[in-house]
């Protein structure tokens, strides 16, 4: 891993390992991709996402992944420096206090480059970008949630690697409305 | 579901959902495949095994699963009748009070089968297997273990469904070992 990098993962997934359907969709979320949360649905807060995004320096996310968070009603990273692994044009968020910018290259240029800017603390978003990642060891937290449905088919979250991956369990939490959170470190 | 049958998958599995690797190996298991325990790792019991098995009349399982198992130091399941899903001639265990028996036919007919010898509560183990139930809707109890490793590849957990399936989720506990075990009912 390199000198100054973490790269966290904070990631909804299905029982089955999917971050979303086929086509990016959330729908099977509660409560996501701009949704209103069900009234009649226990609350369980924010499943700790506000005190996960106030421990990183900014986020780095896959292009497709950048265009569905375009898609939801509200911006959701306020000023929050955004890198999108793109190598085409960026259309930006409506909310001006967005920042955004465009990287490319491989996962050790990108967290190099990251550090660079004076941003070590990364929150990786996407499934291709989080697989790239994890197979280049530029992963340190992972919080994984797990929705208890069935999806049978998706957008995976993990892919191949080129070892086993160790993780050290840290802890886990049940909410009322059935989603389980697993934070795991990889040393 | 059938009237009275019910499926129970009790199951370790990998981060990234895979059951075994790719040759069947369970090496990455703690404690598993006949492996001594680590002396040296913290004790948590048998992860509510004995219990789980209690709770079933018999099991059920491929012949890939009942091939794994036949190779493992002791035959696990005592005097519990096994059904094999398959079509060859079976390779009888060692130990004579396992009660083995070959079956065939699909979800539906093999439950009824198990039904009517009077054994409707049914540990179904094997990737083949338990995805084959599951897309019938012929589970009613998955008890999920997740060790804290990433395989990268191996056979899958769950597999392709003609629909969602929502489960509830009914408790889960986190061992020192870093095992985490989540037990989900499916209506």
């Amino acid at each position: 891993m390199h000198a100054s990098f973490e790269g966290s993962v904070f990631i909804a997934a299905s029982l089955d390992g999917f971050i979303a359907r086929r086509d990016g969709s959330l729908d099977w979320l509660p409560g996501a991709n701009g949704q209103p949360a069900d009234p009649a649905a226990p609350s369980d807060g924010d499943y700790g996402y506000a005190s996960f995004l106030a421990s990183v320096d900014s986020l780095l996310m896959g292009r497709a992944t950048y265009d569905t968070v375009l898609g939801f009603a509200e911006w959701p990273y306020g000023t929050k420096p955004v890198a999108v692994l793109t190598t085409r044009d960026l259309v930006l968020p409506a909310d001006p206090s967005a920042v955004v910018s465009a990287v490319s290259g491989d996962p050790a240029a990108v967290a190099a480059r990251l550090v660079d800017q004076g941003r070590p603390r990364v929150y990786l978003d996407g499934g291709r970008t989080i697989q790239q990642f994890l197979a280049a060891g530029l992963v340190g937290r992972l919080v994984i949630t797990r929705v208890p449905v069935l999806l049978g088919d998706g957008i995976p979250l993990f892919g191949p690697l080129p070892a086993d991956v160790v993780l050290r369990h840290e802890t886990t939490e049940s909410f009322a409305s059935g989603l389980v959170q697993s934070t795991y470190r990889i040393d």
